[in-house]
């Protein structure tokens, strides 16, 4: 582990070099304080964009050659630099984006815990899908030729960093964290909130990049208050594949950018979602408070700020479902109102919900009034009738924060109506006993039709990091339900196969050699195998 | 086995039904005998357009939850019926095609041989790639879930049939079978220039709709003689993935459709190849004559309409360069012309060949000169020297036929460069000795960067269907480097992950229910097994 003192310089790295050759600077935000931040970021000049991505170009020509125990110490390296950044990480943290220490602490640990994943991923190698087909010269009517496939690294990959998650979903979050692991250099942009900890992630990333002695240009970090240094990135020709969290807006720009592209080239955006959770009558009946006490929690928690916060709360008439409103509207309003990241995200919130609030046929079920400081936002449960909600799509989009709306179906036939014309989302809940699930298996079937992740009796907050999760789902959930931004199967998106034919064994790559030097779980002639090729 | 007898009877498959409500017609072409076929065909009407996808929508409600054994019934049976249609599908395809009675069987045998193979994919069931971390309830500082993930399939897709390949890349081809394995209804876009080899095949999917009791629009086949019928396909809602083999231009332009969509939709397409073949000294020196022999019968295989087509050759000046050029206009001249497929397709061949040869520096290495019947391609090889080919684009482009060019680079470090410069390819040939490609690690690692395969001392025509081929590349090569349309794994086109969270047992789907009912390999806690969960 390198110790080092770090200091906000505002700078851009541009591989492993400090770089400020743009005028235009900008600020992070304390929301808590409602002050600007003390440092000034020096916005990425196009020269220097183009300075990270030719340096990103070379140094894949060595990078995407490193054996999978030396991208291993690399990314373990990043994890122990990011803890020794220490307190300092931790407060400017908190300093741009409000979110307590609890929570920092928590995203560092998620964060380092995501890097080492992706080390004993590449570590134990089997990842790369060797498949091996051997010859059978005397085949007819024509020989069958030797084929042996695995996944190589697409090259430079631009990540977005996301304003709601600064660690986990950032710097050297899990789409940095599978980029390298693949082999792909990293292009971060950097997101204008939280410049300062991003600038702090950064040089963890560079230090280790120099202590491990991986390529220069194998990472960099660019500032940018605005789209522009943003749309660049993607449209630069050597770039070949990008990663983003944010909004549908921003990620489905960027996703038509990149398609109009010569070259056009992959984007997984993970973007909105309103995460439809269906409370079916036996929950209502039986146990109103937990489960209003559970989404009273899940729908305020970070202040509402979570890719899988619960928007949407679809019910049926019936004996429970007056109670359940009338508990969930207390439960809602015992909780203290939540600080949110920045004064835009604050104002859009108000925004959101006053238009939510202005459509017909909503009600207010419950809504905080206590007096709030600046940036805080005040949670708030609407209801409407199931019709009212089928017939109005603006009813159906994401309010980002402390926002929920609960539908009164009229009966199964509505509901199930309501969920097939939902866009697609992240996760669906259903809340239930096993024999009513079964009862309403065409509710759970079309459900999940439009999810990535389905839910039994929980809450959709909270994403495990683990191989079966999938944090995705049918657009504009993401732009591609194929891939998952959560979990080791995250590293896919920034790979491609390749197979070699009739190629020497000598100069065959390791993981596809007659006698399995990485000792990896290869497919020969069909079977699963750690064995030699025979 | 079903006997039937089957007559052309120009009309679409709207699931199950034949249907002509269209009033354009069109008709297909004889090119042996340059005269039209007899039938006429009856171009899809919108709105039978729009029943075919909403059939296959409906469709998709069971047939995504058919089991892998009765899918395997199902594509088995379409292969038997294939075989069923005997003599007339085969004359049928000569007819359209101008390709010999040898060439369609061959290729017969290949789409049967595609569809078992999917059939014994799914039958085995491991492909669904299940896994599943189990619950850790006493977990600090929170209970770790149960989840349990699998890919299942993305709904209606639509598939465009190739010109050059009427069986294995059309109607029943690798994009069909493998979308019908992955539980995803198809429609096909029939293929102009061979609708009555179409019509049967679909003809030989319908039967088997009926005989396995699949439902009505699990499959649908829509004449179309131009591209508004292709165009529509793509923009309509209810499809949810489109597979295509065609032109770059045709392919992109469908590429960007889908992406101007409300909802983007995957496409993957594989367009055009030159199959860069790289040729080094020693194999000039030691065996010109095999060298000249074998790529002057895969420049003309099939009158050179393959994807896999070697349009390229990169050479370096040294001793047996001449003589090498030499045998291989020798070698080229002593086949005899070839029949194209259509007159269409003879005269781009015409016009792109003459471009080609009217580019500064091109020296007409041999050109067929003999008279030749309507539609014949006159086989023809150019050279040129390194430098003139690297400054003019216009040479990189594909001409679709028995058309190729030599390059004579001035040293190792311009063909690197000639590389460099190319687009994305099916394929790259490396011939030499294995020493020798050691010493041109940089050219071999540059020529993989570019190529979904590379081969080895042999030529790239010829496409195994297997675990380990990669039929696929960088963009143009294909819109999507990460997938292949060729082996089993072309399947994972068509699905998508989803992740079910503590759901109850008897409620999960088969693949991940505690007992492992399916018997299928999966990841348990990171271990692979067959073994329940305990």
């Amino acid at each position: 582990m390198i110790n080092f003192i770090v200091m906000i310089s505002g700078k851009n790295y541009i591989g492993n070099t400090l770089s400020a050759e743009g005028k235009v600077t900008y600020t992070t935000f304390n929301p808590k304080l409602n002050l600007k931040n003390p440092w000034t970021f020096y916005e990425a000049s196009e020269e220097e964009l183009d300075k990270a991505v030719k340096l990103a170009k070379e140094a894949f020509l060595t990078y995407r050659n490193t054996s999978g125990p030396e991208k291993a110490i690399f990314l373990r390296t990043i994890a122990d630099n990011i803890e020794s950044l220490g307190d300092e990480l931790i407060q400017t943290y908190t300093l741009e984006s409000g979110l307590p220490e609890g929570r920092a602490k928590g995203e560092r640990g998620r964060t380092v815990g995501q890097l080492r994943m992706f080390a004993d991923l590449v570590e134990e190698g089997s990842w790369v899908d060797a498949a091996i087909d051997t010859a059978i010269q005397d085949r007819k009517p024509v020989p069958k030729p030797d084929l042996r496939k695995m996944l190589v690294p697409l090259g430079p990959i631009v990540v977005f960093g996301s304003s709601n998650f600064p660690l986990a979903y950032s710097t050297a979050g899990g789409d940095t964290a599978s980029a390298l692991a693949a082999g792909c250099p990293v292009i971060v942009k950097s997101h204008p909130m939280h410049a300062g900890t991003g600038e702090l992630v950064a040089s963890a990333i560079v230090a280790a990049v120099q202590a491990c002695g991986m390529p220069d240009g194998v990472f960099s970090n660019l500032n940018s208050s605005d789209i522009q240094i943003g749309q660049q990135l993607v449209k630069h020709p050597e770039v070949k594949g990008v990663g983003f969290t944010g909004s549908i807006a921003g990620g489905t720009a960027l996703y038509k950018l990149a398609g109009e592209r010569k070259e056009p080239i992959p984007v997984f955006a993970e973007m909105g979602s309103i995460n439809p959770v269906v409370i079916l009558p036996s929950a209502l009946e039986k146990a109103p408070e937990l489960w209003a006490k559970n989404y009273a929690a899940s729908i305020t928690l970070g202040t509402g700020q979570f890719c899988t916060n619960p928007g949407l709360i679809l019910t049926m008439e019936g004996p429970g479902l007056e109670t359940f409103m009338n508990l969930l509207g207390q439960e809602i309003l015992e909780i203290e109102a939540g600080l949110m990241l920045h004064p835009d995200i604050h104002r859009k919130y108000e925004e959101g919900q006053k238009i939510m609030s202005g459509q017909e046929g909503t009600l207010v079920v419950a809504e905080y009034q206590e007096k709030t400081p600046p940036n805080y936002a005040k949670q708030k449960i609407l209801g409407v009738d199931g019709q009212a909600f089928l017939i109005n799509p603006n009813l159906h989009r994401e309010v980002f924060g402390p926002f929920s709306i609960v539908v009164r179906c009229a009966n199964p036939e509505e509901l199930k109506n309501i969920i097939a014309v939902l866009e697609g989302q992240l996760t669906g809940t259903i809340i239930g006993e096993a024999a009513e699930l079964n009862v309403h298996q065409d509710i759970v079937a079309q459900l999940r039709e439009k999810v990535g992740r389905i839910i039994y009796n929980g809450v959709p907050t909270g994403v495990e990091v683990c191989t079966s999760m999938v944090h995705g789902g049918p657009f504009p959930a993401t732009t591609d339900s194929r891939f998952t931004a959560v979990g080791t199967e995250a590293i896919r998106r920034w790979v491609r196969p390749i197979s070699y034919q009739d190629w020497p064994d000598s100069l065959l790559p390791e993981a596809l050699k007659n006698n399995n030097p990485l000792n990896i779980l290869r497919r020969i002639n069909g079977e699963l195998t750690k064995s030699n090729v025979s």
